[in-house]
């Protein structure tokens, strides 16, 4: 254990010095890469996010106001159930049952959707445009330390951001017709971008099977952040 | 209107006597064929009922009993959202905004979708299996009739049951469990029938724009409520 928290310290410390972007992506992709857990956990818990993001996004297409916006949805809800199902193959393909698998890490995802639902359109289109987001981008730089001949198909899969365009079109259109909408969804990005790293930090050591000091965590979640309030800004959201 | 009348006649005959399937398919998708409509309105209802169902099956991924189940309706969700999508890239590749195209057959589908509308999740999930089954059955044969193209694609496209194995597999080990189920499920799935060839029907109609005769129409229909029979006797149902 003092191994890693040693390479975190010696790893941050240049990115800090020289505030250069992509000698900070290197050192981040490192320190996740850390926490990387076996392959099982990260097919089981990528697996069932994959299955939950896409029933989150059906419940988006089921409420959209117009043909239009369903249309961009499930657009978006296809792609999240792609990748649930290539996910879920890879279990098949290795003689497991997915949804064996997926079961351990249900209490940990459940929880986290129950606390993001909303009755709001809205905010419920945001989450699955965030937290997608988010939670891609995390296992994707997690997935940089699974030793394992699925590692590259796992972040291509996860990087792929198709389907999350439209998404913010969608939303920037509406808040174009409808300015009020911004202060009631820059509040909600707020939220989930709290909820969804709590859930990051929760998967860390629930993955790693070892006591990790939070403080040291915490800079691993910088650029995460930062992408997330990239994704704020170009709604004109403040995050 | 006289010479299709006519050729409704003088196909029908054989398949009567001759009492052969294969006769009698042959000669149904030539009947159907001459209701084809336009490529346009074709295209417009069949993309928005694929989206529909796909919602439906959205809704019986959400209200799963466990996950094996989830799993299974969520990948044949996948499939009606891929055929969907096609159908609307299609409508794209033409110039055409699917929602436009889509928007004047929503009365006639979003009508038959509450009418099915049910709390008990496998009467749902009976819903999607046989529904589907009786939709794509319909307009695959409409389909042979279309002068375009697509014509081809559209029939493969609509021809694929994949998923709907996996439905029924789910469906039987739940019959199996608790046979009690098999007699709600049979006087469900009589009412599909019923309200899914009304709905047919009216697409016919619709699409025709010219006046029919419902007894004439009526024979089209044997075939697919001969495949609807075959669907409810594998899972052990009376139709």
């Amino acid at each position: 254990m003092f191994e890693w928290i040693k390479r975190l310290r010696k790893e941050k410390l240049p990115t800090r010095k020289l505030g250069s972007r992509d000698e900070g992506n290197d050192a981040l992709r490192l320190e996740l890469a850390e926490f990387a857990p076996g392959i099982m956990p990260f097919l089981g818990l990528t697996t069932y996010l994959q299955l939950e993001l896409y029933e989150g996004a059906g419940r988006a297409v089921a409420g959209a106001p117009n043909l239009e916006s369903k249309e961009a949805v499930a657009r978006s809800a296809g792609i999240t159930l792609t990748k649930h199902q290539r996910l879920s193959e890879e279990l098949h393909r290795r003689g497991r049952e997915p949804h064996a698998i997926m079961e351990p890490y249900t209490p940990v995802i459940d929880r986290f959707i129950e606390r993001i639902e909303t009755p709001d359109w809205h905010q419920h289109v945001l989450s699955i445009y965030l937290v997608g987001g988010l939670f891609d981008g995390f296992f994707a730089e997690l997935a940089r330390g699974l030793d394992d001949a699925f590692q590259g198909e796992a972040i291509a899969l996860l990087r792929d951001n198709s389907g999350r365009d439209e998404l913010r079109e969608l939303l920037a259109k509406e808040i174009a017709e409808d300015p009020k909408l911004a202060n009631r969804l820059a509040l909600w990005g707020r939220r989930l971008v709290g909820d969804t790293l709590l859930v990051s930090r929760e998967v860390l050591a629930l993955s790693e099977g070892r006591t990790f000091v939070a403080s040291h965590v915490e800079p691993i979640f910088t650029e995460l952040i930062a992408d997330h309030s990239r994704r704020m800004d170009e709604l004109g959201l403040t995050a």
